[in-house]
């Protein structure tokens, strides 16, 4: 794992435009111009070429593409790595150097492309989200891949060194599994599981939360619910942008006639797909739970200031003819006679409690106590 | 029925991540790893296989999947089930045994596994949940079940040993029943029946739950309703992410082209699959309900509220221009002519009265009160 | 007309589980297990056939299935009416007597089935729902109806001798209608575009009270209008449940290729299916309509409150500093030099006058009051 | 244009089971029977005859339904108009006339019927409505117009004389236009054309009204404001039920097979599908539009609400611990020293003065005023 | 860029009917009858035309159609455009010049035509909005694009000239660029390209918008959120109503088999759809986040008013007792025994003292305060 670019100098733009990113510079240039479009999150464009079979595995640092060519072994399958998507050039010389369309080019530089699986005539392009949660800003970031999966030769395309795919990594190292005794398909097949795979995970652990908000919510809703659901909401909804196109392209990717893909990859790639949709109805539980939740605050606040309101609106009316009637005997009239009786004050305060306590019988009568 | 591992200690689990289970030590792994996702719920996995034909039938209790070998013979058709899920070795050996692909063994081990209808060259994989309702939690509770339907042989596995086959037992015990005239096809059927039977079962007594809560609601709503209905919505939903997907897969069944699935079994399919609908179509109508219940408690509530308010802010009010009165004629104003006059104290009640008679009649026209 | 089996016990039951009916003995059978599930609502089980062709009509009361066979006679088309399923047996024979499928027969008991259309080889199940407002209870019911098309003969099983198909008994009664010179499968139509009808005059008459309840809304909201619309929400809840799968019944039947269907029978089926479309359709208007009224309701009962509560509390507010003055004439202070002044009193007054205007004039500008 | 049937006696019928005609006398006779649903809107049926072609133009007023024979020419296209549907037996006449399936001038005098396009043998039957906005009860009522495409000629059946089809006319009378040039497909087409123009001209002013209310509500939301947008609500799910079975009817025509329609007008057909799903799609825009608006007016008015609440309440708070004061010096305790100073009272008054700003400080700081 | 014809006139007319035009005068025409329906826009009807190959590029301004032909040379592409559609004369020569069907005509000419992709024998006809977002009147703004491909030429027609095409222009000027290698179908795609572009950056635009007001309002909802919230829904269901059709319309586009458009173009077309359902996708998500955005700001007003109200409260019934008190020590009783106690006020005040303590610790342990 390499040192990232910092990023700490983006922590004020938190929780701006995620969903859309701008295209800036990129606005009414021509379809195909090869133009960066995101934000620079590594400090230099790497490449990184991994070449194995059943028997051998070498690993590369190529400082140009042009080295790449020389990398290349017959019976070797080879996955290159590259890291930093501002590096326009480089994108370039790879589309040269794998014959690549140029709107597919423009699609790998763009990081602003909904996910998709594309068919060429010699090649698969796919492109998707990596999820990551942003501890220090407290949201989910995508970061976005692209695979091209050539005879022999897969290539990826990443914004970040991502640590998504470490096992992938581990397991190649290992001459036993069986990512090594496959082609570049399953390779591919191996890197969208792991993304797939860590697209449950954050789920998951959304999931946890929001459960357990749900038993905090029951007892007693304060203030900060409120802004707790609004920040699952944003996030699950962001979830559900980034996972349900993968659902198409899973879907694609199973239906695919493509030779570069081997048939006993097929029951691989249903299962990816099975996970897929498991993702998408659990992020649409979570969501409707999430609607619930807002149902269950919104109720539990009103019930709380509901039975506020009534205590003290009855306490209230049961003092209010009690004052009364000492206005009464406060007034100055020159003729009250009740003012000179001999026990009209201890009859006067017999008077009140009888009034008071009939009010609250009363009042416990029609349950409004 | 055998003694059941002792769930008490997970008993302050309760609401947590129901909705999606942890994938844990799973993360991470290359697929077709055989590794179990779940919890312990049995102490120790065994097997147990049932063969019969219209004439004979025997029980076993095998100690090793090595041993079943023997115990088949031709012309018998063999059930063998499978009680705990976390023998990984017991799931393996009958996945070679059986030669099924390495994917459906994994699946068969990750309880978190989507409900599906997989068809393959010598074997049918089918996976669903079972529903229990928990008392003791409150809750409802899943329990994976995968059937592997081969040639002759049905091979079952299940989290723990369920009482929702009993009635399946009781049936096999009898020559005369047809499901010991038939194969291993309709044995599965009998199977997927049962389960789909106690959804509905469990299906009626919330609804039973449901539609008499509409009446104590209709009466008179208190804050525990509130709780109540939010339960139940959780467990509908629950219900509902269980069931659904039971629907694809009772479709897929009846349009399977399978050899081992015999003709005669097609129309007890497309019972199962009404079932299956009549059971979601009963969730949906629920669900609804429990919607409506929601604004009828809100509604209800604040009715109730607003009439307290109303006769009491009404009630405030005629005692309002009382007070204000007798707080003039407590003024000590030195000459104040009213408070000498012979009659002045009784002429002030009098007045009083009629003011507040006055106040009430023109709230009562009002239809203020 | 038959006298009916007295529902009046069954008066408690209001409101209970009537969505999915409860499966009692029926939980843990054997899928084809011929058993009854349902309100026994008939005191016994009777079997009527009518035979006709365009110049003969003749009206049986069969004692046992076994009498039909004698009945039977050719170029005649016969229909056989059951009235009761409780009675087992009876449709035991029938099914043997004409060959149907257990399944069938099951379905034909259990009167909680969906409505559906079924092809057979030999014979066509339809089963679907009659409704019946029940004016005791205040709310629809529905009996079980299946249809079971044969060559020459339609066998129809019914939980109650119902008065829906009168006026079909009226037109099979005149030698020149229709239906006497048709075959089973016209008859068939016939029955079912009577019970459509049926639905289509229930949902006028809940139409009308619906489009009358808004206008009653609009001028007054009440209590009772609450409990009212969530009454008719859960009746029209019922109708859509018993409607909605008809359309899809009539569907099927509109595409089958049996030829126990007529050509010429076709369009009239057509014209069915436009009836059922037309019925939820309207269905669909009306709990809409039910929906915004339940928003009228809410928002006309706030305004309501609102208005009383923002009079009150500006009359309220208009004496606070007046009896606050008062308040502070009554103080005792020795040297309070206002109240030795000769016209204090009256200046005082006038004072109160004032403040009480000006407070006035200020809401009313503000239009608060 | 003639005089029409008066429904001045009709006007207290005003809102009552629009969306669901009655049946009436219809209920429970036999499909295809000849019965009128409706109401009578004019006094007497009238069979009106244009004949033309591209030279000549002609018109009739026949008495009866025979004498339309000898008006037929060769090389002429005929146009036979139909007013007032109650005349059961012209509407008899014709379907003999024209050899008309029982169920289509069933449906024909039915006016309760779904808009549909029907294609038979020989003619194509289309039936839909005419929307008109009464302008004395404030609402949109619909009338049936039945089409039957015939070769050479069009019938069209009425309820009413209407003036949506004037422009027609008037384009017929003109022998340059296209409509004298083409057959009876072409002038269904125009007299459809006209309706759905018709249509989004109602949708036009309804829209105006609609979005001008928006700008009233944003400013001050007023009770008349609720009734509003309550019963524009009812007339766009009123325009909704009427124009969008139109969008199906529109799609069907287009894809129509039949020989009675020129290749030549598709296009035309193409284009008036564009407008019906035109007028479709903007009653959604306005419907949601109308569900905006309740929001806006909910809250506008509980904004408003809430302010009020908010001074008031503030106002009489400040002034509960000044009375309070005033309250304590006004007891007769004796031994109260404070009475006696000299300059208590100015001092009282002082601190009366300052304890009222230190609260509306307070208050103001908290942002509660 | 040429002088506008000004538009402040029209500013009385802000939020008029902008989602469904006047169709006016065209009310009650023939199909294909050529009237301008919409604004005039620029003072006068302008043709220009630019024709290019890869080595050349002429731009010409033609007064009348007629000069077109002469324009046109061998082994060019020719790209016409016409700004300001009320000149009905010119739109007819091109239709003459062009042949294209009347309808076509008709559909250029009027404003309100919703986006579609028309195949025709010798040429495509594509109709769609231009978004403006207009400044001044701040709110979104259409111009209605037309475009018709033929071999080798391309011909649009503009409400007013518009700079969203200031980018093609540039390209087409280099000649390196792609668009100048191929012919007219690129060269709509390109226009289609720019618009498409444009869509999403004014979604972008709105986008940043709504997510800052999402961090307000959870700061502090006021007011003017009220306002803004509905002022943005308006705005992005216009957005809607004119991105979706768009969608069809690329969809329609990358399916069509015409001979016109080059194969090498379609992988061009595929990437627009991206870009639209990309787009349609980001107006749903902001749609959505709009609807939360008032949930939001209704339960933090009423949660704000709550807190004020609840506090008031207890601050005010706090008060009463004491104030009863202080009324009951007013009373005028002459045997009023407390009254004459040496140490009865200062006890008095410990008793009002402590009661008010009193009540306060029960509300603060009853979290009322």
């Amino acid at each position: 794992m390499k040192p990232r670019f910092s990023s700490q100098n983006n922590y004020n733009k938190k929780k701006m435009a995620r969903f859309l990113k701008k295209h800036g510079a990129k606005y009414g240039t021509a379809p195909g111009s090869l133009i960066f479009v995101g934000d620079q999150r590594v400090e230099k464009t790497e490449v990184e070429a991994i070449i194995f079979n059943p028997d051998n595995l070498q690993e590369f640092k190529a400082q140009e593409v042009a080295q790449l060519a020389s990398i290349h072994i017959p019976n070797y399958v080879s996955w290159i790595n590259i890291v930093g998507l501002h590096g326009v050039e480089v994108v370039k010389q790879m589309g040269e150097y794998l014959n690549l369309h140029n709107l597919i080019q423009e699609d790998i530089l763009n990081t602003n492309q909904r996910p998709k699986f594309e068919e060429h005539d010699e090649h698969i392009y796919i492109v998707l989200k990596v999820l990551h949660y942003n501890k220090q800003k407290e949201m989910l970031e995508t970061e976005q891949l692209s695979l091209v999966i050539c005879k022999d030769t897969l290539i990826s395309f990443q914004e970040i060194e991502e640590d998504v795919f470490g096992p992938i990594r581990e397991r190649l190292v290992r001459p036993t599994t069986k990512i090594r005794h496959r082609n570049s398909d399953y390779l591919a097949f191996a890197l969208l599981d792991a993304i797939v795979d860590h697209y449950i995970f954050i789920i998951e652990q959304f999931g946890e939360k929001i459960e357990s908000l749900e038993n905090e919510l029951l007892e007693q809703p304060k203030n900060s619910h409120l802004q707790q659901i609004n920040e699952y909401k944003k996030e699950i909804n962001f979830l559900r942008k980034t996972v349900r196109p993968v659902r198409e392209l899973a879907s694609d990717f199973s239906k695919s006639e493509s030779e570069l893909i081997d048939d006993q990859t097929f029951p691989f790639i249903k299962d990816l797909q099975d996970h897929v949709i498991q993702a998408t109805e659990a992020i649409e539980v979570y969501r409707e739970m999430l609607n619930d939740q807002l149902d269950i605050y919104n109720s539990g606040l009103s019930n709380k200031l509901n039975e506020i309101i009534r205590v003290l609106t009855v306490f209230s009316v049961v003092f209010i003819p009690l004052t009364f009637l000492a206005g009464i005997y406060g007034t100055n009239f020159e003729h009250l006679p009740e003012l000179k009786f001999r026990y009209a004050y201890p009859v006067f305060w017999v008077a009140l409690i009888l009034i008071a306590f009939g009010m609250i019988t009363f009042f416990k009568k029609r349950k409004w106590l």
